[in-house]
């Protein structure tokens, strides 16, 4: 097995009927209708080829896309054709040109395995249904053929495949022309797994076992709406969107989830979880299927602060499209509306902040890929305060957030034996520093403020704290 | 060594004398006198034969029988015989009876083996007494010959043997017809060790090896009032009454204990004790040596809170005699009165409470033998919440309590990667039920309410939420 990568600095998760036209420019507004779940709006590959400077900019370094292969719906999770890319995204030439382009940037690409279900057009459920003693008849899980089948969630289009029979898994992820090694030899180089617990543990860890073995270097990332614990444990998948973590920040920054509430939730789930999984998981705060941040979190401070926690807190940032420039939407279709390239509508504080956390989370190890420390401040319960370490002490992280409308000065305990006593302790956000003392610092945040303070060993000329 | 035998569903405690006739009908009113201990009131081993019915309505499946062996006093904690069922109880005839009938019910019985001390009138103190170089002489310690002696705690009608002589050892329980084997050999199929931490960690382990040797399936369980994690370590004791358990749980329900104290108790008490020694050992709230349930904690539905832990914590729940019927009792002889068999004066509301507790136990292995995982709620301190989990998921219970006299309605973390999104949970003790969403579920108690938190995997026809 070859060594786990490096998680990514930044993923950026991509609508694809929303973000761009062919040229790059602007998708139409939705057009109100009856099945708004149909209405494709224009988006297409060569759109989000055209805009991949906007996302180098951000320091976005991995790409998520909603699924691309042939359906009828915009969302394209009732797939129609595991073979062909959706003529209206461009077809298989645009996922090529879009590809090649991520891969001269040095760009990861996701595409979304949705392995759990097909449309009702794919013709495997077609062969199916005309004919009980058709090789594709196995693939479902007929209680009365044709009639009455086993399909997702009480969604009657969406069958469920059946992936307990060889033959299923065989054309999706065994066989050396799968879709899985058909995806991952041209296009991908990882995995978005579409509702993972619906397939269970062991095809979700076969799956992840296959893409490794066939080399993708960003693995399998499972969609996992609950906690993640058993999930990512060895031998499972490489990583998850981490709803958890969206569950307990969301509720934070509207003040549904107390801070020692969150500091608990995130402390248990990295003491519990398989590090290097946690470490590639997603720190998602929205995505197509939940409200966007803006709407979620009506404070703008607050989402600065929940921005902080996802780029600090172990895994791999993500942004969902337009995210970072402040748009705002509830159910669908308002969460998936078309892409805001109009620079004047932007919020560019909160494009700035993004991208200034990125270039930190890019330039900082222990933010990337260091160990997690939980700071419990029972004496502070309202904080919430966390340590990011590697081997090298000066790279150390202290992440302290005051997730309350009322500015604070505390003293917070961050017990860990390199952060010695006097040692000025730096905010890389730009505000007040501190200084260790005794096991300590003493910090000042605003009101929905975050620090992240790391050690300054350059403050006494001729001395250095580090040996 | 053989496996470790499931748990009992609720063991059952009998003050002997207390508790019926031969016939079944009710002990006398107890008269006032100047040695309350030394008076009998007339219950015997025959009395409970007749009252098994009783039991097994509630759903006992094991008895605890303070002593029955000869002694003066009507508690026969100070032995006068290890070879003779007290004659005022029916003799040894009269517990093969009770014996034998409940071995055709499939209950188990626990006798309460006094190894500590005996009683004065024991004829091993009397020979030691009276001849310094008696053999039996080596079974005390004489400080000065014969008047000066080890005894338990100031009490100098119990001298304690000293259980470091080999020659004691031997006949209680070494030897192959050592008192341990023959009560385990001819009724018990478990002991109930008296004042365990006075015998010291090594007598107790050793007798708990012997009490395997001989196949006793319900074990050793020791009477320990402190903290018991070591008594129950490997090699040590089976179980123990628990104490802590109760000092937990009644300070809770009294307003002495904050609910986050009593969390953190039963978390900690969980993470540090061996799991199979806390499933067997006594999830108490009262015994013949504290106050009856109803006098420590008058308020009712606090009361029916304290025996929902009983039932959902780790262990096998305790209950003493009457306190099914809510009889109440302070200090001895209150708290050993004369069982209540006039179902007139019943309290039927906890009569019928246990039964629904002791019923969903036995139905429901996560209750009875499942893991526990705490469930810690800094955001909802006023709440107390675990989760008992077997490796069916389906069988998880969600333990959400509210020890307060406010309704709340509370948004409570349950992180368990087998708790998907979107699964609905019933409440097994029939209030409303909720859903899982993202690791969490929301849940509605009233002042003092419990809710026992199930899958419920049947609500989506067509769709299985567990692979």
């Amino acid at each position: 097995m070859p060594d786990a990568p490096r998680p990514r600095t930044l993923c950026y998760q991509i609508f694809v009927d929303r973000f761009a036209k062919a040229d790059g420019s602007t998708v139409p507004p939705l057009q109100a209708g009856a099945a708004p779940w149909l209405a494709h709006a224009g988006g297409t590959l060569d759109g989000i080829t055209a805009r991949l400077d906007h996302l180098a900019a951000l320091g976005v370094d991995a790409l998520y896309l909603t699924p691309v292969v042939r359906a009828p719906s915009n969302h394209k999770y009732d797939t129609e054709s595991f073979d062909e890319v959706d003529a209206r995204f461009g077809g298989d030439a645009a996922l090529d040109r879009l590809a090649a382009a991520l891969r001269d940037r040095g760009m990861g690409l996701f595409l979304d395995a949705v392995f759990n279900h097909v449309g009702e057009t794919h013709p495997w459920f077609g062969a199916a249904r005309r004919d009980a003693s058709a090789p594709e008849a196995t693939f479902f899980r007929f209680e009365a053929h044709p009639d009455r089948f086993a399909h997702w969630r009480g969604y009657g289009h969406l069958p469920e495949l059946a992936l307990d029979r060889p033959a299923v898994r065989e054309r999706l992820w065994e066989r050396d022309d799968s879709v899985l090694a058909r995806w991952l030899g041209r296009w991908a180089t990882g995995l978005r797994l579409d509702c993972a617990n619906d397939l269970g543990l062991l095809p979700c860890g076969r799956i992840a076992q296959r893409s490794r073995a066939l080399g993708a270097p960003d693995g399998v990332v499972g969609e996992l709406m609950g906690y993640p614990d058993a999930w990512i444990a060895e031998g499972r998948l490489d990583g998850v969107m981490n709803y958890f973590f969206r569950e307990t920040v969301v509720g934070l920054c509207t003040g549904d989830v107390a801070p020692a509430q969150a500091a608990e939730n995130l402390a248990r789930m990295a003491a519990e979880c398989r590090p290097e999984a946690l470490l590639r998981s997603w720190n998602m705060l929205s995505s197509h299927d939940v409200p966007r941040l803006a709407t979620a979190v009506p404070d703008r401070a607050a989402r600065a602060l929940a921005w902080a926690l996802a780029f600090s807190y172990p895994g791999v940032p993500l942004v969902y499209y337009g995210e970072e420039v402040g748009m705002t939407g509830g159910a669908d279709p308002d969460n998936r509306a078309p892409m805001l390239w109009d620079v004047g509508r932007w919020d560019h504080g909160t494009h700035a902040h993004l991208q200034k956390l990125a270039a930190l989370r890019r330039d900082h190890p222990a933010l990337r890929h260091g160990r997690f420390r939980a700071l419990p401040q029972p004496g502070c319960p309202g904080l919430v305060a966390y340590l990011r370490v590697t081997d090298d002490p000066r790279q150390a992280v202290v992440v302290i957030a005051n997730p309350t409308a009322t500015p604070v000065r505390a003293r917070v305990f961050a017990p860990y034996a390199h952060l010695l006593d006097a040692l000025p302790m730096r905010d890389l956000l730009g505000g007040a520093g501190s200084r260790m003392h005794g096991g300590r610092l003493d910090v000042t945040l605003p009101a929905w403020g975050v620090g992240f303070y790391q050690p300054d060993d350059t403050t006494i000329p001729g001395y250095t704290f580090f040996r």
